[in-house]
């Protein structure tokens, strides 16, 4: 059995991660300030945008950067780390400067969600709980919204836990839905933690424990004043609906009959059917709430067939991502200290061109058009750059250069903030309510051609002038670097 | 912001398993004897089998069922639920028996894989939690017993935790990876928690943060005896390998020059180019990591190509379950107390007729034909049958009953075991390594025609006489309901 019985979180990493922090503590150049930046090169599930969510939790996970006494013994008596290194991580603590979006923020592919700067071996350390966190909640979120968007004005509830990815899937990933415009959750414990709305009602294994659907909805109308009937058990039309009905016509004002719910079967005819018995009951004010295998493109064609739902129970799809269940972030080195104290920028080659990643300390602004109130796009720049004080923006494609615009009475919008700042955290966490409408006013900045649910248009995602020649400049000097070392052999 | 600090497992929950809670309470059932099951209806990924895992992680939650001061606080003043009915939540404990596999059992479609028999109210607030753990942790072992099929005897390594779930999804996962026959994890916290081989050298970063990689190298070394170098931060065979080759000849005997490890471009192309550099310079034993994007059909098309990797980085495919991110194990009521104190089965219709559940108390056996060794199926009881008991078993379709066999000779190997009785543990979680080794036998029960990777066999999960029986009777039973009570508008 395991002889470690505590479980700090602090080991949460990849191992590679305390070996290289050896290689730079043994070589001295563990406390060389390094930059590094948290982002992905591809929005998910072909999405317009992404919703960027899991601050919460890395400030949870930074605030509790310490290695525990166990910890120390594991890496030394099972991996075997020497002591001298050990002895040093001991008393490591989080020194560092992060600064990241708000929750909420709308994110594009290449644009820094986050920065890191600070000693390069805590910078190092934290890389995979951080991209951990961020890949999850912000995939979450996204998809959230995406399904909120087709939702439109109805209530989108978040019910996956059974099939989550596991116990902090469930409640983080509640958590980012419901950042992304989910009404509630059935999950009472992200309820307690998060104070979202708890939803939910009975079960088919009610109706079966009493072997007969009129007897169980009476009994279960005794402590709910709001009822909502599930009616799929045996047959919806047939015995739910009409029990569903029964139930509520003798009991009258004791109950409200909130709705009833569907869980199989053909949703639009099912639904169409019940809103018609509920209207010649009298029941016109009773809602209709659906579940089942839900996501963004079946509630669309759900829709679009006059399905009468007015309440939509969303599992399986929503909290796995099920379409795509991995977002691709990464945590790249873009600035590191020279011999002289000077920070030098950084690139990573590959033979994939989209790989390449943009050195240097920078920054994201949104420019946002005061005419309209609509976002021209993202505009990165260098750290010392200040977009604002230009009079005429000249935006272009980072990749297609020929493709640009010039922009003309704009807000720029920085979307960084400092969260850390020299190991002390400086932010204030939002409500999460506030949260959720940063990110419905967030997206009125978007014209509805990058919110469609399928193939919408590219959002601009733009270096400045100086950032795009640094870019080329690193390129050049790593080629030649490669150029230079094969000629020496 | 949120007023409790505090964070039970006992909400990891639906609010409708507590909402029924009190009806059951309410009408004094919620003692009643009730038995449910937990099962899926179709094997994950088209497999031939899954892996059972999960159970190490259920015990743990079933020990710390109790509602917590908060949690009761939290039930009253957010959710509005009574003070008489969280009197009596206050103190319940979990006195029911659970029944289950052992992790590491290979199971089918539509055979219980754990049993909870228990007060209703007990055995109704245990579901969600138990299916969140059971459906991601299986789907794991059985993803993970899929590449390591494809990749043989060579070395499977989980690297995924930047892309899991969130942090119980890295953790666990990595776990069930282990247990389906993975060799390591980079995830340190996994390796001190559950005790598995821990993996891993240095990442693109140590390259880019000395910005050569020559020197990059040889500071490695310095500290690390075996060395893994990574060598396709700017280009694998103009500059990765040439370097490691040059950094290992100058300090010979100093280090092991273990292996290179490839995490981008053509794998095929570049394994076999690094490895003829690798042998032309006398490294012969040094190996070939290869990482990026893998999974079982990536791994086997690189091998059908002839390509020269040694040991295989999984990641984001594995740990995410990429192709089919969620298991839809269910959990059913099949039995309960009536009036009198008898056991009365219990059915769930649906017009999806796979969806039907099988209702009674059973057992699950796993026939072994004592000739070869191999298993003819698994056959399913009802409680009180002993099929070891017969000389001749008859075993047959449970839908298409024409398909059918008699089987002599045979040993009839029960699957279930006693995990708690009556609220209390009395079973002994196995050591890991045990698991992982009892998945190698009992893979070693199944004809090859069930373990191909694509379009395998169908693996006879059958229903006794008995039991097939009961369920037909059940279905007549129900529709007979339904119908009177149609007759009776």
């Amino acid at each position: 059995m395991n002889m470690f019985t505590d479980d700090s979180v602090m080991l949460h990493t990849d191992l590679y991660q305390i070996n290289m922090g050896e290689t730079y503590w043994e070589d001295n150049i563990h406390q060389k300030r390094a930059v590094f930046e948290v982002f992905f090169r591809k929005l998910p599930f072909g999405n317009g945008y992404a919703v960027f969510a899991g601050l919460e939790r890395i400030i949870e996970y930074i605030k509790a950067f310490k290695f525990s006494e166990s910890d120390l013994t594991y890496l030394h008596e099972e991996l075997g780390f020497k002591e001298d290194y050990l002895a040093y991580l001991k008393d490591l603590t989080f020194t560092g400067t992060i600064r990241c979006m708000r929750e909420g923020e709308l994110v594009f592919h290449n644009e820094p969600i986050l920065r890191v700067e600070a000693p390069l071996i805590e910078a190092q350390l934290v890389e995979t709980a951080i991209l951990n966190i961020v890949n999850y909640q912000t995939l979450i979120a996204t998809k959230a919204a995406r399904i909120k968007h087709v939702v439109g004005d109805q209530v989108a509830m978040e019910f996956g836990t059974r099939r989550a990815q596991e116990m902090d899937a469930a409640i983080w990933g509640t958590r980012a839905a419901y950042i992304g415009g989910f009404g509630a959750t059935s999950n009472v414990r992200a309820g307690k933690k998060f104070g979202i709305p708890v939803a939910g009602t009975h079960a088919h294994a009610m109706v079966q424990a009493y072997k007969d659907e009129y007897i169980a909805f009476h009994k279960y109308a005794r402590r709910h004043k709001n009822c909502v009937f599930l009616v799929d058990t045996y047959d919806t039309l047939k015995s739910g609906v009409p029990n569903a009905i029964k139930v509520a016509k003798e009991l009258g004002d004791k109950i409200n009959f909130t709705a009833i719910r569907l869980d199989s079967g053909d949703l639009t005819y099912l639904s169409k059917k019940a809103r018609q018995m509920l209207d010649e009951a009298g029941f016109t004010d009773t809602k209709i709430v659906a579940s089942n295998d839900l996501d963004e493109d079946t509630i669309m064609h759900l829709k679009s067939q006059g399905a009468r739902i007015d309440m939509w129970g969303i599992g399986t799809k929503l909290i796995t991502a099920y379409d795509q269940p991995a977002l691709g972030a990464v945590y790249k080195l873009v600035s590191i200290e020279g011999e002289n104290g000077e920070m030098m920028d950084t690139i990573k080659i590959s033979a994939n061109p989209e790989k390449v990643s943009t050195p240097g300390l920078k920054r994201v602004y949104r420019i946002i058009n005061n005419l309209n109130g609509k976002s021209e796009g993202d505009y990165i720049t260098m750290e010392d750059e200040d977009p604002q004080s230009e009079e005429r923006l000249k935006m272009f494609h980072p990749v297609h250069t020929f493709i640009s615009k010039f922009v003309t009475n704009f807000e720029a919008k920085e979307l960084h903030h400092d969260i850390f700042v020299n190991g002390k955290l400086v932010y204030e966490t939002e409500e999460l309510q506030e949260i959720q409408q940063y990110v419905k006013d967030n997206l009125e900045l978007l014209w509805d051609e990058y919110k469609r649910t399928r193939n919408p248009e590219e959002y601009p995602v733009d270096l400045s002038e100086k950032c795009w020649e640094n870019k080329t400049r690193q390129i050049a000097y790593v080629k030649q670097k490669v150029a230079e070392a094969l000629n020496k052999k």
